[in-house]
């Protein structure tokens, strides 16, 4: 076969977020031929519609209840059937897609990427709370209904292409590239005074908020190690990250005789896209090629952990296991939208997750047996959220008694 | 399985050279069991007799017929037999191993190559000449016998550890990385007064004189980009070289969905040979481990065709193709020669090879159909050794004539 011509009902969970438009935006330019089964999106309810009206799915399911009225008008006499709500999200995962883009932000996130495993379809997984707060047991689902994750992060994706099935017990190292995000240069001091819009500004990837703020505590590469250490069957101590500036080699996977393999590529999130959805094939688009002659030097470091402590901490509740990862997920989420709320400071994330992890710990939650994935998941993000809370009304407390306002 | 345990019978061309004392010393350090039907050398007797009696192979054989006694003497009561002379190295080559090294340097190991793929073996090849002279036909020998060519060369193995064969079609690129050799800073007037001992002297690598030599010209990437055509089935505009002084990247694949693989490692050739004793396993041994944080940046160049016109020279003779590519190798091993041997100067090796190349084509020898792989090839090597000293001796004579001696 000269060029591949891929034929798959796929559904798009999160379309109107940056991953969810990146397929889409590949889709058009590549040589798929997709049916598209369901589109559902947060809050965005025009851009939903617009996509709608433009891949005329089956279904457009908008999670936010209260715009389901907005996105009925919008989609009136398309044909396309408008939904809402979070169980309607659910429903849109599972509703005979043969491949499903998990990309919805967080912890909501998981329910509909649990759906989709147990429906046997292929889950591209850009959704990294499905990993952390329910890695094994949404691997083992999708494999027990005949389908499979692939991931979609940049990191992941290349260890995907560069892992030997058959060679698994001959890695020493997975080794996941970090950016270093926009504080990378910056000492400590500057970094407690960083305001939301600079943690945004990420030099290489174009991405959402959320997951801004996680690449400049380096919260995003503590998630990643516990994600890479579940979809690959890794023990922690084969998972390593090095800061790579240029983002131009996405990770790397050791073998035990020396050689070393990476996936290098543009940072461009549409690569990998494209990599989940011709797997085990490769689709052809015109993506943007990588020139080594151009884009200056690369460059590596050692991750600096008391800069970015929430490396170490990620790394503490991969080893601790149990529900320790969820509970840092948990914890990060209430503390990043505080922090883009401005109630607290740059350096308090980490501090709030870390005390977290603490608390949570100390009432012995950190255990292993949990019988169902998503309420028990559920359950731990909500003690998780209300101690994280905690923490942080304390941390507000003693600022305001140490300080004189 | 947690370590493999590789049990094979081997047989090693060339033992005493870089690559063979390269492939013992893994082999001993490594978790592989291995028996030695075979060992071959050149001349170096007394290395050969050291490897037999350490190794104890059934067979131990001398290319240089007049040592054979030597050898004799050397191994006498040891119980390893003593064989001398070129057929005796052919028939080393097909003695029932499974796996065999190919490591004669230069013209000398196209036919016990030959012979190897005819047994039906595993050839793990480092013999760049067997590909140039005969490449698609020892491919298809191969094939036929059950075997399969597997390439130890660093670069080749690169490609081959990344390169995905369902998708094979999906490939935009291969790209051989150069070091650009010890001269690739140097200007063009230090370059024409370089000496024998300056072109040895590789940055990275250690290797033979015949390879450093091609290294510094550049033409063994030339030869390298002709073996990753044939070996891998690409047309020539799809096979790239870029200079990479450091040697961490020893090659890439890059794919028509954005992404490229590579292969990265310290440079040291038993990591090659153990990607190809084991394939498609992996060995476990004490390799040396690469860290991305302390081997500097990592830089990439244009390779300049002015300074080096061996790559053009190569480049043309792909392109031309039938027996080109072999009139380039055999020109280019009598110029490498004459060199090592003060016959001639540094520029002087490039210039002897465009100038055969014209010759031999201007003669109607560029021709696809040969019928028989190593009468063929040594017909055409034979008329191009010819043609190169006729060349070489015109140079003589104008240069006698233009300079006052």
């Amino acid at each position: 076969m000269a060029t591949l011509t891929l034929s798959r009902r796929i559904t798009l969970l999160g379309s109107t977020g940056s991953v969810g438009r990146s397929t889409l935006d590949l889709i058009e330019k590549s040589d798929a031929e997709v049916e598209i089964v369901a589109l559902t999106a947060g809050r965005n309810v025009a851009l939903l519609a617009e996509q709608a009206l433009k891949w005329r799915p089956a279904l457009a399911v908008i999670d936010d209840e209260s715009r389901l009225a907005d996105l009925r008008d919008l989609l009136k006499g398309s044909g396309v059937q408008a939904q809402g709500g979070r169980q309607a999200v659910v429903e849109a995962a599972q509703a005979g897609a043969q491949w499903v883009m998990s990309a919805i932000v967080g912890f909501a996130g998981l329910a509909p990427t649990l759906a989709a495993a147990r429906s046997g379809a292929i889950v591209a997984l850009a959704n990294k709370e499905s990993l952390v707060c329910a890695g094994p047991r949404l691997l083992r689902i999708a494999q027990l209904a005949g389908g499979r994750v692939i991931p979609v992060d940049s990191e992941h994706s290349a260890i995907f292409q560069v892992l030997e099935p058959q060679n698994a017990d001959q890695v020493s190292r997975l080794i996941l590239t970090a950016s270093g995000g926009p504080f990378r240069t910056w000492s400590g001091d500057l970094m407690a005074n960083a305001t939301p819009a600079q943690a945004v500004a990420h030099p290489n990837w174009s991405m959402g908020k959320k997951i801004s703020v996680d690449s400049a505590t380096m919260m995003n590469k503590g998630l990643e190690m516990i994600e890479a250490a579940y979809l690959f069957g890794m023990p922690p101590e084969k998972v390593d990250v090095i800061v790579h500036p240029q983002s131009i080699i996405h990770s790397l996977v050791e073998y035990t005789d020396g050689s070393t393999l990476a996936q290098l590529g543009v940072p461009d999130m549409r690569t990998p896209i494209a990599c989940a959805l011709a797997w085990p094939d490769r689709l052809t688009w015109p993506a943007p090629k990588l020139d080594l002659t151009t884009t200056g030097d690369l460059s590596f470091e050692t991750p600096d952990l008391d800069r970015f402590p929430a490396l170490g901490l990620a790394k503490a509740a991969l080893s601790a296991g149990g529900c320790a990862p969820a509970v840092l997920n948990a914890a990060n989420e209430v503390a990043v939208a505080a922090f883009l709320d401005h109630r607290v400071g740059f350096l308090d994330i980490a501090a709030i997750v870390g005390e977290t992890l603490n608390r949570v710990e100390a009432k012995g939650l950190a255990e292993d047996d949990m019988s169902n994935a998503l309420d028990d998941a559920q359950d731990v993000e909500f003690m998780a959220r209300r101690a994280a809370n905690e923490v942080m009304a304390n941390f507000a407390r003693a600022r305001s008694g140490g300080l004189s306002r």
